[in-house]
């Protein structure tokens, strides 16, 4: 990771960090539900699906302003996904991120409402805090976007077909389905949602539409790899549990070292898709380079 | 209940039931989540809060049209949430309108999701089912009012109120705001929308804000009553569980008779209050009536 992304992602994380926090602390909401979603809201991560709303725009020379709410957003929807999926019921996980799970610490019910809070009051950050530069029209546009990804069509819907594949032997093209669903698309709205803020021609936001189903397929397939040969100490939480589930995987199905010839590939083409764009590519293309070489 | 509201009501009935069918159906999900969605939302049900959207619009002598997909985002909400408390780490209940509870016949985890996806796609509705007519800034006015009837704010917020409420003895004000939070404002959602799809003046709007917490309350306290007095077969759920769980409740803290009092006293108060408004009034002062009166 070069300099110039390093400082840009770092700055702006601590913003969206910030406001993570001061948009939910604003609600009139009794303590321990706000508790539980500040938990899980400042329980650290990587914040990547925000910095790539931010890493569009400034792509594009647009002020990234409207990108910071939206931004949260997404990583409140992001934060709902990964508490309910901790639950019991489903991977009945007691680590985070290094920490306890939001279950372990505030309870199941309390979790499944805070995760039904995040969801909820995710979608206001778009309809009422951004900009009155940006129209009505463009707000509805973002929350039907983020509907797509997020819900039965996207993440939701691929975590129920990713809990069907467990204990059966999946093809190749039936695992891409999954992941698009469950992890590719809400990436892609974080760079769909960018260019829609910053004006973009719509056969940019086709080509970005390409280019993200490529980074979001490459990220999983870097997820596969970590819980294979990644540190369990930087990562927060167990590693192998895809072997112990006897989960299909990239790795399962490709071998690992052809699961990482897939990866290079994802990304060689998500770069090249993104060649002929007029906009300034060198955060986004080491954006798709940490991606792929990212260690947590 | 009159000729009137019953023959209102029966034909607007099938119209949501079969729309809320329809919008599901065309969602690419997986089979299993479809499944598990369309059990619930097709249980049955009084759909009280669609109706409430219809009389209202109907009420100010306007089309009722863009009132179906808001009422049935609403019904998408109210839905989700009786999935999630019925779960056994929120009330533990195995039966809903006289029929196996969601996670009882899908699992526990395809329940979760379901709710999380009626809850994301029901925003959807708004968004994008009502009609060209309704324009940008009312959709997005439509979206903010229901999330704050069903976020932390609101309908979730009131369930977290309501659980921390449980085996200690509440206030009579404390217990209103619980159920302000956790009942009465998706009905107020429901009378709002009603009036902004109506273009009503905002001061008719301002006076249905109080109109439907009253509503809201009286509708609360004809459930604790149920609870008491009603017929299991009715209702489709165990009664007497507020009085095993130990729940303060109207009854219990003002008795039967005070109870039925404070229920007369807001239902007259909520006709009181529309009775000023220039708008058709014999449904609603019925729709009054049918909450007061209900039997399930």
């Amino acid at each position: 990771m070069t300099n110039n992304l390093t400082s840009f992602l770092a700055e702006r994380k601590k913003t969206i960090e910030k406001q993570l926090s001061v948009y939910t602390e604003k609600l009139d909401m009794p303590d321990s539900l706000k508790k539980s979603m500040l938990y899980s809201l400042e329980a650290g991560g990587k914040r990547l699906r925000p910095l790539i709303v931010l890493a569009v725009l400034n792509a594009y020379g647009k002020s990234e302003k409207d990108g910071i709410p939206v931004g949260c957003a997404v990583e409140m929807i992001h934060t709902y996904s990964l508490i309910h999926d901790d639950l019991p019921c489903m991977d009945d996980d007691d680590l985070r991120r290094g920490k306890p799970t939001n279950h372990k610490v505030f309870g199941e019910a309390t979790a499944v409402l805070a995760g039904d809070g995040l969801l909820t009051e995710s979608f206001k950050l778009i309809t009422s805090h951004v900009s009155d530069e940006v129209s009505a029209e463009k707000r509805l546009r973002l929350v039907n976007e983020l509907i797509s990804a997020a819900g039965t069509e996207g993440m939701v819907g691929g975590q129920v077909a990713d809990m069907e594949a467990e204990n059966r032997q999946v093809t190749l093209e039936e695992l891409e389905s999954i992941h698009e669903r469950k992890t590719a698309k809400l990436l892609g709205f974080c760079v769909i949602a960018g260019a829609i803020l910053a004006d973009a021609p719509e056969k940019d936001i086709e080509t970005l539409r390409a280019f993200s189903s490529h980074i979001g397929i490459g990220f999983q397939i870097r997820d596969d790899i970590l819980d294979l040969e990644g540190s369990e100490e930087k990562i927060g939480k167990r590693v192998g549990s895809d072997t112990t589930n006897d989960k299909s995987t990239y790795p399962s199905l490709l071998s690992l070292e052809g699961a990482k010839h897939k990866l290079d590939a994802h990304i060689k083409e998500a770069k090249r898709l993104i060649g002929g764009l007029s906009l300034q590519k060198d955060l986004l293309y080491e954006l798709c380079d940490l991606i792929a070489a990212r260690d947590h």
